[in-house]
């Protein structure tokens, strides 16, 4: 854990430049708009420890898998997000010399991600080793607004002497990635141009060929004589710019704007790809650099006005709860159902920026309260346009007739993981892509999306239980055996509780859409029999009812705590502060076998199923199974502490609940676990909104209807948040006697408030009693 | 499988040259004398497919762990035999044209290995693309009396021209392993040496250090004008050789003798290993090709006394008998503690030639019956030498107070494997290594071993069993969890019932032995106890004795069959007969959770508990566990079908015992699992040879007692095999109407046939009837 971020309630501030510090933040001041994002990585040159990082949405590279020994089933590769041409670079020369942090003495150093804004400021004094000395001063920004443009104001000050200066804007195409499993180079050169002013390159992934284009466009400030200053083209291979040269006087200021395009193929024919990327970049030129930044404000505080979260009393938590809230936005905006989200989001290579069931399980329901509905269902489409090979997928693991198993890990659908007991095994994974379909139409209430996408999926993830699990004699009901749970502290087991319960959900669910879309819309439903052949092997539905209703779910009679997976009662139960001193995280500190046959539980398991499904279970069942499994529960993932915060929130735990809530809050800017170089905790920001919004709040959505039941954490004095529901936006606002609901929006809605049905009429603002 | 090599008693027989066989045949006629082995590599260049393979017994590469995913515990290299300087080199050059047996056209291939000797055959007609046309014959083998030494005897004849003929025999450094994670050449060179009719070399292992050095010394038999071929010494990096020119004469045959010798740093002082490597090759000279064939003749005679099989009535088992236990005596001699058996012995580089439990379980028992007690017995050393490493494996694994675990691959005592599933929890072998002390002494009555080795190895071992368990009040027994038994198709299992059944064995053996040694050795018990700190922290004999009669073994109550693990009768149990067609074997055609949740069963898992132990078990606990296991059972490991053919045997299942020896008895002459190019399965000959004289011959050791039980296979007409037993050596022959027992040994014998006692003096034959 470290601390030395600036506790700020709308920015990220770092005051001083530790190069041992300088990966670290390089992701958290981390940029981007859903298109690109960039690591905080520094325009000039830097021979220190760096990460660099400039990603493009979608592009990616499948890298050939690296395994030890090999299993039937195991993919051939895994798709990686690339690290792209290097578009920041500006490298500064001062009279010869090349300014470099890592080797000039670096004073007044001072960085500032502006969340409000989506700006990423920084300044320096530089004092080279010639003594002379230089303020820089640096703008960034990824526009929220012309989503292919980013921009860069680089300024530079001579503070004690006149002499020349340097610039070299460049485009850098020569980028490797850091995970490269064989030490490939992923890119090749398509085309590149230099002239005064502008650059441009186009590199093509192999094996994959995506193109991506990048192009700059320079501006001056030069308050001196023009004739002092020259721009000069260079072109190499893989590399274009500018030299600019100019004379500086001591107290003078010179700027660099070096206006920005990244276009990828996903988006251009790459015919005119570079084209494309320089009309773009002169558009941007033409609009100029401040009226640019007005727009990016502009949008954000549009954004901010959807789904700012603000916490009185509290500026550690504000300041980390905005940062989650900038960052999930950075990462995805819904605008291409192409796109998804990585762990890492736009920050770093690690995971490969592919996709998990993070994105279902929580990512979800962060959009679905934040954001347009059409957001949320682009995250859906992406897994229907994948249903054709996760049918594939789960044709190559032996299952038939259109039975679909989703990928643990993806980019284009195909599974890239590698580790058959996760691989193979961890196979709730399908049930939340079903329930996230449930879980969209319960919030939207856009039934349509059932019968337009949502039932073919819900089948053939049907078809994949039903196949998946076999029927026992002795046991007197369908048994799953070898699988891997949400807790990945257990690996093949029989019978695990929370997925044998998603996929009696899904079963049911499937047959209750079914009824439903052949009511609703008998045409689509007359198709989707036809192309999924429902039916046509066996009486399907019969038997998903039949599998629904005898499905084995493990109970301990003697207390009715549901048990995780079958033989789990066996174990030693020791709560984990038993634990020696010194042995936790026990994934860093025992072995694999150890860890799988103690009972300590990495992430919620059972305690997921019932957040799921929680009003299928009364407060007791709820309270015996928390009480149960949460002492076991070691949260060595950072998913894991939302879930039990939430439901600790639920039950009244409140120490426990902020206890679970500081987990992850400032997971990344306090670099808790000593890998934020690597890149942010993308998905595990959506679960710590989780805990503000469904934990503190109590927010919750049930059969249509929006509930809230809120409680406030005694560290602070209030709390308010935003979230859109059915066309209505709310503002939340949670004070010690008060709860104060303002609807901003010109859409009328009932809902629950602590157990009592309150009618908000449009822009109207109840302020009741707590 | 193939039906290529042609049946005879005492010769295996290559008839013709087809390059699509060439790699099989080049291990299938490896040689080797325990100290190196040879596959059978053309001594000319060769462009086509092959696997160069010289080997040097106990040399080895720790090469870079590769895996997809790390897990704490994994080790970070896997050791490997190494492809060491190739000693075989004689390049033939006919005017001016090298002879290339994949360029060439081949007529008249030959290709002899005679088992009765020890020595390969090769012949063949050469047409070059001149038209000219050679006949070569070579003589090659690995000394079993002269270990350092091998020999070959190349002649040359021109069949249809006289011209210049050029012999370059060579040793060369400049190998590669193919099996090599990351496409290293492990040899540096130390130095060489060349002059006339001699040369040197000597190689460096990266990282180990071992240093091998090669020499060769020419004799020529020449029968024309000296002063028409010269000899010339040639040196280049890595290579070193003669250059032998000279002319040849229409019909003239032309012999270049090669003696070789090879030199491990196991054997010499770096320092002078080379000169101890040029002494070598001139003794070897001076003793001549002749004298050295007649010695090696000689030693395979004696060899065979002690362990021929004949089978009558039958060739091709006959051939396949012999070719097992030929390739069993080429690859282990027993006359060094540090040396073990690889799967592949000196054949191939598959599983890198570490050792695995195959040694104790299969090899241990053909060496106890065929060889003096001391051969053995240096495989029980080779165990007892890597305690301290086994202590420290079990200690990375977070066991405590000098508990044990042997590591599943292993060349120096370190483990090498990195599947956690196999690595970490297929700790059965552990038991296999405290089998094996017992085995030993029950079969050699060397009482004296338990204290001088034995004991410190069973304590080590029922420490890491007592640690390994816990007590589960829900059992009311010791349970142990997330284990891997020796059927590999099921993974992290609890209570395996093979292998806690060899915990609780262990646990009561190291008592007993404890006792014993006590009272035979009271000193060197102390000793014991001060070394290991027995007691010192728990009263573990205590202990011990209370895990052993609590630990859960696992049985169906309904019909008293051993339950492999907790849940496997709650799997679909379906006879393999059910696997649908085209898909077995299911390792090739099924995905790992397929297998897992299957019933199938790899190789004999409770079977081979129940075979460890028979005596304690009744003909029908035998019969049902046997009927209930073998139609479950799948045999994907040659290692299999052994246990099942000896039990078979023992329950009068005549069709069975017999099905289930063929299925390896010409495993590796028949390629059946098409892998044999890979390398011959060394440990599974073992098993082969176990199911004739445990299975057929029902040869048990009980109590120290030697029970002959033989049946005949209705294919047969009669079979003979020798075993040595506590200093007789015995000629058992199994004919329809009578056991003819012969003592071909001074030492008088008592032993059980059929179940009848028999005394058998000095020389003296028995014939019973049957």
């Amino acid at each position: 854990m470290r601390d030395y971020i600036k506790k700020d309630p709308w920015n990220i501030i770092e005051e001083s430049f530790d190069p041992a510090l300088n990966r670290i933040s390089e992701s958290i001041f981390s940029i981007g708009n859903g298109k690109m994002g960039q690591r905080a990585n520094f325009e000039e040159k830097y021979s220190g420890s760096t990460l660099r990082g400039s990603y493009v949405a979608g592009v990616y590279y499948p890298d050939k898998t690296r395994v030890g020994w090999w299993k039937n089933g195991y993919p051939e590769y895994f798709a990686k997000v690339l690290n792209a041409t290097n578009w920041i670079g500006i490298h500064v020369n001062v009279d010869g010399e090349e300014l470099d942090l890592a080797t000039a003495n670096v004073t007044n150093f001072k960085r500032v991600l502006n969340m409000q804004e989506g700006i990423l400021q920084r300044s320096f004094v530089a004092t080279l080793s010639s003594g002379k000395q230089i303020e820089v001063q640096s703008t960034r920004f990824i526009s929220i607004v012309d989503t292919d443009n980013a921009v860069i104001r680089y300024s530079v000050k001579a503070l004690n002497f006149s002499g020349k200066l340097r610039f070299t804007p460049l485009l850098d195409l020569n980028v490797v990635n850091q995970d490269s499993n064989y030490d490939e180079q992923f890119w090749t050169e398509i085309s590149r141009n230099a002239a005064q002013g502008t650059a441009s390159i186009t590199g093509e992934t192999k094996k994959t060929a995506f193109h991506v284009a990048c192009a700059f466009k320079l501006g001056m400030e030069y308050d001196g004589d023009d004739a002092l200053y020259t721009i000069a083209p260079f072109s190499q291979d893989k590399l274009v710019g500018n030299t600019v040269n100019l004379t500086i006087v001591e107290n003078q200021t010179v700027s660099l704007i070096k206006y920005v395009a990244v276009i990828s193929s996903l988006y251009a024919d790459k015919a005119n790809i570079q084209g494309v990327a320089e009309a773009s970049v002169a558009a941007a030129y033409a609009k100029g650099f401040a009226a640019m930044l007005t727009e990016q404000r502009a949008a954000w505080a549009k954004k901010w006005a959807e789904c700012d979260i603000t916490i009185e009393g509290d500026v550690a938590a504000q300041q980390a709860i905005r940062f989650n809230i900038l960052q999930m936005n950075q990462t995805y905006t819904g605008e291409d159902e192409r796109l998804n989200i990585g762990p890492k989001g736009f920050t770093g290579e690690k995971y490969g920026g592919v996709t998990y069931w993070d994105t279902e399980a929580y990512c979800l329901p962060f959009y679905l309260k934040t954001a347009d509905p059409k957001v949320a269902r682009q995250l859906l489409v992406y897994r229907y346009k994948h249903l054709g090979r996760a049918i594939e997928n789960a044709a190559k693991l032996g299952f038939k007739h259109g039975a679909a198993l989703y990928p643990m890990v993806t980019i284009n659908g195909e599974e890239c993981h590698n580790e058959w007991e996760i691989t193979f095994e961890e196979i709730h994974r399908n049930g939340a892509m079903s329930f996230a379909i449930y879980n969209y139409i319960n919030h939207t209430g856009d039934v349509g999306y059932l019968a337009e996408y949502g039932l073919e999926v819900l089948i053939a993830i049907s078809r994949f239980w039903r196949q998946r699990v076999q029927w026992s004699d002795r046991r007197n009901g369908y048994i799953m055996l070898g699988v891997t749970g949400p807790n990945e502290y257990e690996n093949n087991v029989n019978n695990n509780w929370y997925t044998n319960l998603l996929a009696q959900w899904t079963l049911n669910y499937t047959r209750e859409s079914l009824a439903q879309v052949k009511v609703n819309d008998p045409q689509r439903y007359a198709e989707i029999v036809a192309k999924t052949q429902l039916g046509a092997h066996e009486d399907e539905e019969t038997i998903w009812a039949d599998v629904a209703a005898k499905i084995v779910l493990p109970i301990d009679e003697a207390t009715g705590v549901f048990i995780q997976h079958d033989g789990f009662m066996d174990k030693e139960l020791l709560p984990m502060t038993a634990i020696p001193k010194g042995e936790y995280p026990i994934h860093k500190h025992w072995s694999w076998d150890r860890i799988l046959r103690s009972c300590y539980i990495k992430q919620a398991d059972v305690l997921q199923g019932i957040y799921n499904f929680e009003a299928n279970y009364d407060k007791a069942t709820l309270k015996k199974n928390f009480d149960f499994y949460e002492p076991l529960t070691v949260h060595e993932s950072s998913l894991s502490p939302c879930i039990h915060s939430i439901l600790a929130s639920s039950l009244g735990y409140e120490d426990l609940a902020y206890k679970f809530y500081l987990r992850t809050a400032r997971l990344d800017l306090d670099d808790y676990n000593h890998d934020t170089d690597d890149g942010l905790h993308i998905t595990s920001m959506a679960g710590t909104w989780m805990s503000v919004v469904e934990g503190f709040g109590g927010v919750r959505v049930q059969q249509g209807v929006l509930h809230l039941n809120p409680s406030l954490p005694k560290q602070w004095q209030g709390y308010s948040f935003r979230i859109t529901f059915r066309g209505a936006l709310l503002k939340v606002a949670v004070k010690a006697n008060a709860i104060i609901i303002e609807n901003e929006s010109d859409q009328k809605l009932s809902m629950q408030v602590a157990g009592v049905e309150q009618h908000l009429a449009a822009r109207q603002t109840l302020n009741l009693a707590r």
